[in-house]
């Protein structure tokens, strides 16, 4: 590669400039030390920020059968834990997979999951099923925890003026992956049960993670009342959908001449750790599972600053890298 | 100009999503609201902020006289006010030009300014002289009237966590100009006597401000105990000096392809008010005198933070720019 190439150059600069590990905080940072990492756009984690909240103490997966018993909810299926993920599609065309979405009396979800996650006897290859909506769901189709958590992250809160702009329930086990992508959003994220591993890059890593406009597929379940296999299906019609194709993970696969460059952190979340995810990182997220055969998490989306220039920056790297392929 | 060019995409975002005007405050703002103007990039004015400080009040001509009576001051001395200004040579190429310095007892150089000012009898084109010298000299060549300011900016000592690197007196006329330039520290500027004019713009504006290596030259004076007219020295063998050629006051001159897209925000300071000028904003400071003819200001330099996304992106910016070239 070219040592004077910008990209190349901006991205070894940042590098130089920045640590390459996760911060660790013992204690909650106070509105204004939160303000510091937010002007820095720089993560952090707290180790056991949320010990005390209730749903760190109270949510086993018999507490969440006991309180949520009768409720439907929504899930996510997919066949390899898969949702929202570029997949390869049958004609070998990678594609952006969206899970298939159904309700399903809690009490069975969350039998599947600990199966699935405990029972040696399962194969290894059925679907996978996570309830991971986005949508504020801790405040509606969960409200009935919400008491357990606290309603807004005081630091956050205070610090950048303003409520949470969704609140969010995560439920799942280790067979489900959320692929590389980012949010425009200030996401403080605290792991309840079981364990969350994050794999983070800053947004100027852009032209590491090969972004492309994916066409975007469903799954949907074959057969009469929706009970059969899963099969992937096109939106006929449908935007494609900018997204990472390259797995920090797998770095040398799917990779862009800038990728090599790309120095991920890396961060585990025990139950009462609490993240400070800056807006626009790159973030991929895998889980492992409590004793009792689940993954909860409950995370903060505050909205990100548009004005300043750190925004129109970001999408300058991305605009400079699209002209130069 | 190409409207899918990321520098001209980048200019013009910014402006879509940033305030035109500078904001005005009407007193000083707590340690995590100032947090979030840095956080922004954002410059901000405080009128009045500093209206009780000793200074403010007592620093007349008389005053300081009194004070400062049988001090040697250092003063840069130049024949336009064009102390580290890019000027025209005598063979017709633009240099860096550096001001002769040289010592003077206050008094005679307090009487310099007031008469250049106030004495319709002096004919105008005379030398122009102005204590900058920008080297912490508030806290010693001038160490006699550090009691009349605040040692520190309290909302930013703490928001920073850190105290000024360096605070600097200003004393000049309304002859002397700052060229457009920018520098590596957050600032925070307080005006005490006399009124200063800032026109500034954003550090992405790079690609406006026409940056161009200067040759580096210095004021001497001709004759015998460097007592005679000043005349433009080049400086052999010295290192050229990147400087912003375009003066944003004068937009047709000197411009780039995309100084139109620039949009200068313009603020007046009068005795009292303070300005936060962020890190590697553009700026450039012409000044009215008071009624006693001199125009007085303090300011306060602390580090800027070179870790997190924004020095490697504006570096970024420049690098592309350059290369486009």
């Amino acid at each position: 590669m070219d040592p004077s190439d910008p990209l190349a150059e901006l991205i070894t600069t940042y590098n130089e400039l920045n640590a390459s590990v996760v911060e660790e905080l013992s204690e909650e940072p106070s509105p204004l030390e939160f303000m510091r990492y937010v002007s820095r756009n720089t993560p952090f984690v707290v180790r056991q920020g949320a010990r005390d909240w209730p749903a760190t103490k109270k949510w086993t997966a018999a507490y969440l059968r006991e309180v949520l018993s009768g409720h439907e909810v929504n899930v996510a299926v997919t066949p390899f834990g898969n949702a929202d993920a570029p997949t390869m599609a049958e004609d070998g065309e990678l594609v952006f997979a969206k899970p298939h979405e159904e309700d399903q009396p809690f009490e069975d979800f969350l039998a599947y999951l600990r199966k699935q996650e405990l029972d040696p006897s399962f194969r290894g290859d059925e679907e996978v099923r996570y309830a991971q909506t986005q949508n504020d769901n801790l405040r509606h189709e969960y409200v009935s925890l919400f008491s357990e958590v606290q309603k807004s992250v005081a630091f956050a809160r205070v610090a950048l003026d303003k409520e949470p702009d969704a609140i969010n329930m995560w439920i799942g086990n280790s067979y489900s992956t959320t692929a590389l992508h980012k949010d425009n959003y200030e996401n403080v994220y605290v792991q309840v049960a079981g364990r969350k591993h994050f794999t983070l890059l800053p947004p100027l890593c852009q032209p590491c993670v090969n972004e492309r406009e994916l066409a975007p597929a469903s799954y949907v379940r074959d057969g009469d009342g929706g009970t059969g296999e899963l099969r992937l299906r096109r939106e006929e019609g449908g935007d494609p959908v900018p997204f990472a194709i390259w797995d920090p993970e797998l770095p040398g696969r799917r990779s862009t001449e800038y990728s090599h460059l790309a120095r991920p952190l890396e961060v585990t979340l025990d139950p009462g750790d609490m993240l400070y995810l800056p807006a626009m990182w790159y973030h991929k997220v895998s889980q492992s599972c409590s004793e009792d055969g689940i993954c909860v998490a409950v995370n903060y989306w505050y909205d990100m600053e548009f004005s300043g220039p750190l925004y129109p920056l970001c999408s300058f790297v991305r605009n400079v890298h699209h002209k130069s392929k």
